[in-house]
């Protein structure tokens, strides 16, 4: 099943996508579940593919406003130098824990949205990477239990002002510029994407390839980074684990690539689908 | 005046503090304005005074459960190293923009509420600091209007599990242990403490004093801070910033200071008053 959240007619909703319409599920469900997060949260998500039974989509997918997939997500948990590639360019040392920072809901933006590169930098750079949401919460959740706790999958565009996020010490600011990071396009739950599947995740700027990977590659595995985070904090329904991203970026290439106005990005994740976002650069009014 | 959430009979709400007594004012206003995120949202700060006048307060600040100053924060942005004594006895180098991490609203707990060393570590520290909360967001917010845009201040406690920490360069595990933090006892608006103030902040740990500054000391200003965090994100109403702890800290001390089960600690900020916790020791069933 793909769950997605969108803007129609200027009402913040969500919805079942098949192929390439969507059922509206907040309007079916009204108050009592206005937001995919809300689904979560109520145990809905067993019972959405029933209210769309015999009925008809509401839209087609080129009509309606992509947000991001959770836009309230309670907390966005982000790895940093998870596959060894990535490391090795940044000559990072290794860790024998996860590298954990935090990205803000405001920091996104959904499919097919712009991704601003602030006035403040030229640094912009892609991170393709693989976005979970939890559907179970739980504290110090052991890894063998941990994919229960996953309601699907999605891509993500973990974009970093990378003067900013680089300045000091902690990367806070470069992470969590307004509307540098994409999320999209939809949840891949897990009854249609199995846990045990190796998938593969592919970044492309302007068509041509930049990053390749497969989640067996990465360091700490999605049942790692669940009981590691959920070690020091409980872990909520609609919580997002951004897992890191795989070696090519632009910072570290040779000459270095920055995202510039008008570029197109994609993050393709194999089952999931394509985030696609073009650049935009943001001018100042004096 | 003094503005605090808290729980009574079950209920959550806020209310204005004078003396030692509590005014209930999620009850006199109902669902228009339920807690203090909402009031200071909804623009009722300057006319929650008229609501009490002539009226008898309902609780002895005594007889409630102080939640976190604001428990529903939409962000809480932490200085790092933003004084230099903190810096130097850390060994850490100059930097020329503010250090900034998140902490999370369930890493806080409010005043007199226990503190929690989680099962994990023994590295439990204490961080002194002085919190503000913006009142009326903005972004890219100039220095010189920055202290329109903070409602008030409070006492902060930021409790940081050491080893966790500084596991990894990114200190988010250590800094988000659940009920790490402290955060109240209450907010003091900005027509009491005037922001042309110098204001002291002291920590004491059992009665005795393990860190003492002066807000003149700060190596970014609240100004500073403010105008830095807005450049990359839009400031809002009810947003937390934690300005930074002084030296002193139970890290940097030979020998090391760690809170234990039974202690004390108290943060002490001139014109707001004392944020004190106890220490408790998490176990873990078997």
């Amino acid at each position: 099943m793909k769950l997605m959240s969108f803007i129609s007619q200027n009402r913040s909703t969500f919805g079942l996508v098949e192929g390439e319409y969507v059922y509206d599920l907040g309007r079916r469900l009204g108050k009592a579940c206005p937001d995919l997060l809300s689904a979560i949260k109520g145990g809905w998500l067993n019972r959405l593919e029933a209210l769309v039974e015999n009925s008809q989509p509401d839209f087609h997918v080129d009509d309606v406003v992509f947000l991001p997939v959770i836009p309230n997500a309670p907390r966005i948990f982000c790895a940093g130098l998870n596959y060894l590639a990535h490391r090795v360019e940044g000559n990072r040392p290794d860790t024998e824990v996860p590298v954990i920072f935090l990205r803000l809901n405001e920091s996104q933006v959904g499919h097919n949205r712009p991704l601003v590169c602030p006035a403040e930098s030229d640094q912009f750079d892609f991170e393709g990477e693989i976005a979970i949401v939890i559907g179970k919460g739980g504290r110090r959740i052991p890894e063998d239990q941990a994919f229960e706790h996953v309601a699907g999958y999605s891509c993500y565009n973990d974009g970093s002002v990378r003067d900013w996020q680089l300045a000091t010490n902690q990367w806070t600011p470069g992470k969590n510029f307004d509307a540098t990071g994409g999320f999209g396009p939809w949840l891949v739950t897990t009854d249609e994407l199995s846990t045990d599947r190796v998938l593969s995740l592919v970044t492309r700027l302007n068509g041509e390839e930049m990053q390749r990977t497969t989640t067996d590659m990465l360091t700490f595995s999605i049942p790692t980074l669940i009981s590691f985070i959920s070690t020091f904090t409980s872990l909520e329904p609609g919580d997002v684990i951004v897992t890191g991203t795989p070696g090519g970026v632009g910072l570290r290439r040779n000459p270095q690539v920055w995202m510039k106005e008008g570029d197109v990005v994609e993050v393709e994740v194999e089952g999931v689908g394509i985030l696609k976002n073009t650049i935009i650069k943001e001018t100042l009014r004096k």
